[in-house]
C-alpha cells in the first residue's frame, strides 16, 4: 500500500493534535513568567513559578518553551515565533542566500513514493526558510559563533539570556544562600569547578571564550531559547528522539519533542534514520525551543544506501550544509576514530558499539585510509563557523560494556578529541566532547580527570555511564548512578538512557522515565557541586512534606502527576491532601506529627530547661565514668 | 461486619494460592542447584544455574529459597522444612521450654473479635513451635550467638554455609579472575575493604568474631538459609513488607515475602502494625528462608494503644521475648535516641522522621527521663544472646531531608551507637548499625568514614541514602544513586526504597521496582569494590549481547521477564531472538554487526598488516610533526 489512506492520515493528525494540546497543559499551580534583560532589554527569559498553598512562590528552570504558556498561540505548521531573529541579523554579519537545492535523496534513498513525499513536504511548506550564513570576506570564511564574539569581548544577547536563566529568581536563592552561610556542611564540593554565586553575562562570555562552556545556537535556529553547557553551569540533560516507522503527521513528530522538553530535556538529539528524515527535521527544528543535535553520518549513510564504504567526503559535506541550513545546533562528528586505533578494539568483549564509530571504522578498513572526517576536520570547522553549529566530538570507540571500559582504544580516541578541540578552537568553533558509555563506579573519576586534562576543560557530554551490565529493562537506573557521579565530578551534559536501552525503541512513557531519571542525576550533581540555589527546591519540598502540604509536595516534584497519583492510590479523598498524617503510618504512628508535638513540648518547657536536661545527662555520664573508669561499665543504673 | 464471610475468605485463599504458585515458578532457563559442605557434609547451599544457548552455564547467588525449586513441596500452613534444626540442637547448648503464654494483646489492642482471631490462629496452629533458648548456668545467661562461637574459634555450619554461598561456583569466577589478572584496571577499588579471592569458613569466623560481619540467625528460625552482612562480603539488600489492612489469608502474606526474595531481597523486615501482627509474624517467619527483622517498639506501642508515654520497659521486654521466641532474626532498637540529643533536632527542617526515634523522643520528653532502651541496654543484650537475635541499632535521629544531613543530632546518636556496639560485643551479641536516610552525594563519604571509625567496622545498614528531595514518585532512583555510592564505600546492607516512598504504601509492583533498583545499587557497589566474581555475570551478559544471543541476555539480567517483554514490544517474532540485529538500529545500522565485520576483515588481512597499518599511521604522524613542529599544524594534508 503505497498510497496512504487520507482518512487514516486525518485521523492521525487529529489524534496527535489532541495529544499535543494535552502535552501543552501548564504544570499544576504553575505560571510561566519571563525575566527581562539589562544589557539587552528585549530578553524574555522563561522561568516557571510554582505557587504554594502557604502563599510562597518557588521559581524553577524551565525547558518547556512556549508550549506551557497558555497565552502562546502555536501552529506546528507555522513553527515557533522567533526569539533570536533580531539579534542574529542585528549583528550585521550574516546574509540570506538561496541555499542548497533540496533533492529527493535528502529524505533517504528509499524514500516514500514521489507523491507522498511531495505531500509531506507541502505540509511543511511554511516551515521552509531561506537560510542564513556568515558573510565571507575575499579570502576568509565568515565567523558567527558565540565563541568568536566572546573572544572579541562581545556579550551577546544569548550570553546575557543564559546568565539570567542560570540564576533564576534571586528571592528564593537568597534563602538557600543564607542557609549555606550558616552551615558549611551544605555548601557542596565543586570538585574543581568554579561556580560563582551569581552568574553574570561577563562570566558567561569568559567561559565561552575559553571554551569551557558552549551555547549551541545555529543562526538558522532563531526559535531557540539559549542555554549553556559547561561545568560551571547547571548540569544539563539530552534526550534522543527519532522519526516514527510510518511517518503519520507533523503533530506526532512535534509532540515527541514537546513531551521531552516538558519533562526537562535541555537539548534533544534527532536520531532519525530511514525515510523522510530531511522533512521530519524541518518539522522538529522549526518547532523546537531547545537546541537540536544530530549525527550527520546517519543521513549520509542513507544517501549511499547504507553501504559504509561508499561514503565520501563530498556526500558528507553536502549533508553538513543541508543540516546547517535547516538550523541544527550541534553535530556529532566521529573524527577521533582514526585508522590506527581500530585494531585496538579487536580484542574487546563488545568491539565498537557506537554506530557512527563502527561506520567510520568500516570505511577506514575498507579503504586502508585515514578517516575523511579527521583529514577534513578543518573543512568541517569552516562550515561550523559559518552557521555557528557546535561540535559534539563523538566517542566512536567508547566502551560497550564494563570490561571494555577505560581501555587503550577509548583513551587513544579521547586524546585525539583533545587535539581536535584545539583545532576547532583555533577556528572559534564551539566544542563539546562525548564520553562513555559503560564504566563501573570506581573507573568514573579517571574518565573525568583524563577528559579535563586532555580536552582542556571543553564540556564533557556523557551517555550515562552505565555502572553495571546486568540490568536490561532498568538501564536508566544503572546509568543514572554513573551519570550523577560524573555530573558531580564535572560533566556538563548527561545524555539520557531509557528503560528500553539495549532492548528496543523507547515509547512515550520510556522517554519520560529516562528523562526523569536524568533530571534526578543532574540535580543530584548540582546539589553536590554546591550550585548556588540548586538546593532551594529541595528545601521547599522538604518543608512542604514536614508541614503536610501534600499539594505543594507534589507540585514541587519533578513529576507532579505521578506523585499525586501514587498518593491518591492509598488516600484518594481530597480531605487527605491537608491531613496531618499519611497512608504509610496513619495518624497514630506519624513521626512528623510526633516531632511537632515534641517541638511544641520543648517550646512550652523552654529551651533553658531542655539544656538543663542535656547538662544533667552529661553529669550523669560523668558519674558513670567516675564509677567505673571504663567505657564499658554497665550503663543501666544498678 | 465483624464476622468475615467464609466464602470471601475461601476465594481469597484460592486467589493467593494461585498467585503464590505463579510466584514460585523457576526463572527462565534456570535450575536450582545445591553445593555441599566440606567441614559440614550436610550443607546444601543454593545457587541458581542459568543455562545459556551456547552451552555455557552461569551460576548466580540465589535468595529465593526453596520456592523456586520445583521439587520442593511447600505448604504455607506447615512452614518450610528445617535447614538448621540439627545444627542448633547438635551444639547441645539450647533447651526447649514452654515459652511465653500468648495473649490476645499480642495481636494489638484493637485486634479482631475473639472468634476471628481464634480462627486466624487456628489456621496457623501447625506453625506454632515450642521455643528454644540458650541453656543458662547458675548465675549467667546462656549464649548461643554466632559471634560467641566465632570468638571461641568454632566454625559453625552457618559460617561454612555463608562461605560457600559467597563464593558461588568457582568455574565462572576463574574466568573473571584470569581476566582481572590481565587487566589491572578491572580489579576494583575496595575503599579499605579486605575481600579475599576465596571466602573460607575461617575468614567468615574471623569476621564474625571481630564484629565486622553478622549472620542473622535466631535459633528459633531453623528455616533460614544463612547469609552474611559485612563489608568484606557481597553487598546485601533489605526489603520491607507489612500486613494487609484487611488480613485475608496466610497465602497473601506469604506471597509478599516470596515475591520479595524472588527478586533478590537478602533480608526482609516485617513492619506490620495494627491488627493481627503476632499471628501474621508466625506465618512469615515459618515460611521465610531469609532472615526476618522487626522494629519491636511498633508492636509494643500497639499494646499500649498507641500512646508513647505509656510504654514501659516491662512491656517492651515482653515484646522482645515474644518475637525472639517466634524466630525474628534481628531487632531494630533505637537505643541511641538519648534525652540529651532531642533538643538538637528542634531547629531541623524536618525534625525526627524515624517512627521509632520519634516514639522514643516523645517518651523521654514526657517522662523527663533517659530512654529506657538505653538504660536497659544490657538487659536487652541478655535476651538477644539467649536466642541469637542480632541488633540493628536504629538511627532514630537520621536526617529526613538533605538540609538536615550530617548534623549534630545525627552524629551524636551515631557516637552512642558506637558505644552501644561495644556493649553488645561485650556480650557477644551480633550488631549492625542503621544509617541514613537523606544525604547529598558530597556528604556520603563522611557518613561512611564516621561510621567505620565510631562503630569499629560493625556492618553499616543504610536506607538509601536519597541524594535529592525533589523526586517524589521516583525516590527509588534518587536513593539508588546514594545507595550504590555508600555500598562501594563500605556499607554492608542497603535498605530499599520504593517509588511510593513519602507518598503511600507500596503495592506488589512497587516492591519489585524497589528491589531491582537496589539490586542494581548493590551490584554496582560489588563491581566497584572488586568483589571477586561479581563481574562475571556482567561479562557473560555483555558477551551474549555482542553475540546477539537475545534469550541469554534476558535470562542473565536481574529481571528476565521485563527485558523480554520490552524486546518483544518492537520485535515480537521468535525469529528475532536469534537475529543478528535488533530493533534500535535495524540490520543496516547495527554497530555490533559492523564490528564483527571489521573483526573478520582484520583477521582476513592478518594481524601483521593491521599492525603495519597502525605503524604507518605513526609514521604519518611523525611526518606531521617533522613538517610543522607544532601540535596544531593543519591536520589535513595540503
Amino acid at each position: 500500500m503505497n498510497a496512504p489512506d487520507p482518512h487514516a492520515k486525518l485521523a492521525s493528525t487529529e489524534k496527535f493534535a489532541d495529544l499535543l494540546a494535552r502535552t501543552r497543559e501548564p504544570f499544576p499551580a504553575s505560571r510561566k513568567a519571563y525575566l527581562p534583560g539589562h544589557l539587552h532589554a528585549d530578553l524574555r527569559v522563561p522561568v516557571r513559578d510554582i505557587a504554594l498553598t502557604n502563599g510562597e512562590l518557588v521559581s524553577v528552570y524551565d525547558t518547556s518553551g512556549p508550549y506551557t504558556d497558555p497565552k502562546a498561540v502555536i501552529d506546528v505548521r507555522q513553527g515557533l515565533a522567533s526569539v533570536r531573529g533580531g539579534w542574529i541579523t542585528g549583528r550585521g554579519d550574516v546574509e540570506h542566500y538561496e541555499g542548497r537545492a533540496p533533492v529527493a535523496l535528502d529524505d533517504g534513498q528509499k524514500s516514500e513514493d514521489a507523491t507522498r513525499l511531495a505531500q509531506l513536504r507541502a505540509e511543511a511548506a511554511a516551515l521552509q526558510r531561506k537560510p542564513l550564513r556568515a558573510k565571507s570576506g575575499a579570502n576568509h570564511t565568515g565567523n558567527v559563533t558565540q565563541m568568536h564574539y566572546a573572544r572579541k569581548g562581545i556579550i551577546t544577547p544569548e550570553m546575557e539570556y543564559v546568565a539570567i536563566r542560570e540564576n533564576g529568581k534571586r528571592e528564593w536563592m537568597e534563602q538557600y544562600m543564607a542557609d549555606a552561610g550558616r552551615e558549611q556542611r551544605l555548601m557542596g564540593n565543586p570538585m574543581g569547578a568554579s561556580i560563582p554565586r551569581i552568574i553574570t553575562p561577563e562570566f558567561v562570555r569568559d567561559e565561552v571564550a575559553r571554551g569551557r562552556a558552549i551555547i549551541p545556537a545555529n543562526i538558522n535556529h532563531p526559535e531557540v531559547e539559549p542555554m549553556a553547557i559547561g561545568r560551571n553551569f547547571l548540569v544539563k540533560i539530552n534526550a534522543n528522539i527519532g522519526n516514527s516507522a510510518v511517518t503519520s503527521s507533523i503533530e506526532e513528530e512535534v509532540e515527541k519533542l514537546v513531551w521531552a522538553i516538558r519533562w526537562g530535556a535541555d537539548n534533544v538529539m534527532d536520531l532519525s534514520t530511514g525515510k523522510n528524515i530531511h522533512t521530519t527535521r524541518d518539522w522538529i527544528v522549526r518547532n523546537s525551543p531547545v537546541p537540536i543535535g544530530t549525527v550527520p553520518i546517519y543521513q549520509a549513510l542513507e544517501k549511499v544506501g547504507g553501504v559504509a564504504e561508499d561514503l565520501t567526503w563530498e556526500i558528507f559535506r553536502d549533508t553538513l550544509i543541508e543540516q546547517a541550513e535547516q538550523g541544527v545546533d550541534y553535530f556529532t562528528i566521529h573524527a577521533g576514530v582514526r585508522l590506527a586505533y581500530i585494531h585496538l578494539t579487536a580484542q574487546r568483549r563488545t568491539g565498537i558499539v557506537s554506530r557512527g564509530g563502527s561506520i567510520m571504522a568500516k570505511w577506514c578498513m575498507a579503504h586502508h585510509r585515514e578517516s575523511f572526517l579527521y583529514e577534513h576536520f578543518e573543512d568541517i570547522c569552516d562550515i561550523m563557523k559559518a552557521y555557528d553549529v557546535s561540535f559534539s566530538l563523538g566517542d566512536g570507540l567508547r566502551p560497550g560494556c564494563a570490561s571494555d571500559a577505560n581501555d587503550e582504544a577509548q583513551f587513544a580516541e579521547l586524546h585525539t578529541l583533545g587535539e581536535l578541540t584545539q583545532v576547532a578552537w583555533k577556528h572559534d568553533v564551539q566544542t563539546m566532547i562525548e564520553g562513555p558509555g559503560h564504566v563501573p563506579m570506581h573507573m568514573i573519576q579517571a574518565n573525568m580527570t583524563e577528559q579535563l586534562k586532555t580536552c582542556h576543560e571543553a564540556p564533557f557530554y556523557t551517555l550515562g555511564p552505565l555502572t553495571i551490565d546486568i540490568a536490561p529493562g532498568y538501564d536508566h537506573i544503572a546509568s543514572a548512578i554513573g551519570a550523577a557521579m560524573i555530573g558531580w565530578m564535572g560533566t556538563a551534559m548527561l545524555c539520557y538512557v531509557t528503560p528500553k536501552e539495549h532492548l528496543g525503541l523507547p515509547d512515550r512513557d520510556d522517554v519520560k522515565q529516562g528523562i526523569i531519571a536524568y533530571k534526578i542525576a543532574a540535580h543530584a550533581a548540582d546539589v553536590a557541586k554546591g550550585h548556588p540555589g540548586a538546593r532551594s527546591r529541595d528545601d521547599a519540598l522538604s518543608q512542604a512534606r514536614f508541614d503536610f502540604r501534600w499539594q505543594d509536595q507534589f507540585n514541587l516534584g519533578l513529576d507532579p502527576d505521578t506523585a499525586k497519583e501514587y498518593h491518591d492510590e492509598t488516600l484518594p479523598k481530597d480531605a487527605s491532601k491537608v491531613a496531618h498524617f499519611c497512608s504509610m503510618c496513619g495518624p497514630k504512628f506519624c513521626s512528623m506529627k510526633i516531632t511537632q508535638e515534641v517541638r511544641d513540648f520543648a517550646k512550652q518547657k523552654g529551651v533553658a530547661e531542655a539544656e538543663a536536661l542535656a547538662a544533667g545527662m552529661e553529669t550523669k555520664a560523668e558519674e558513670f565514668q567516675r564509677g567505673g573508669g571504663s567505657l564499658y561499665v554497665p550503663i543501666k543504673p544498678v
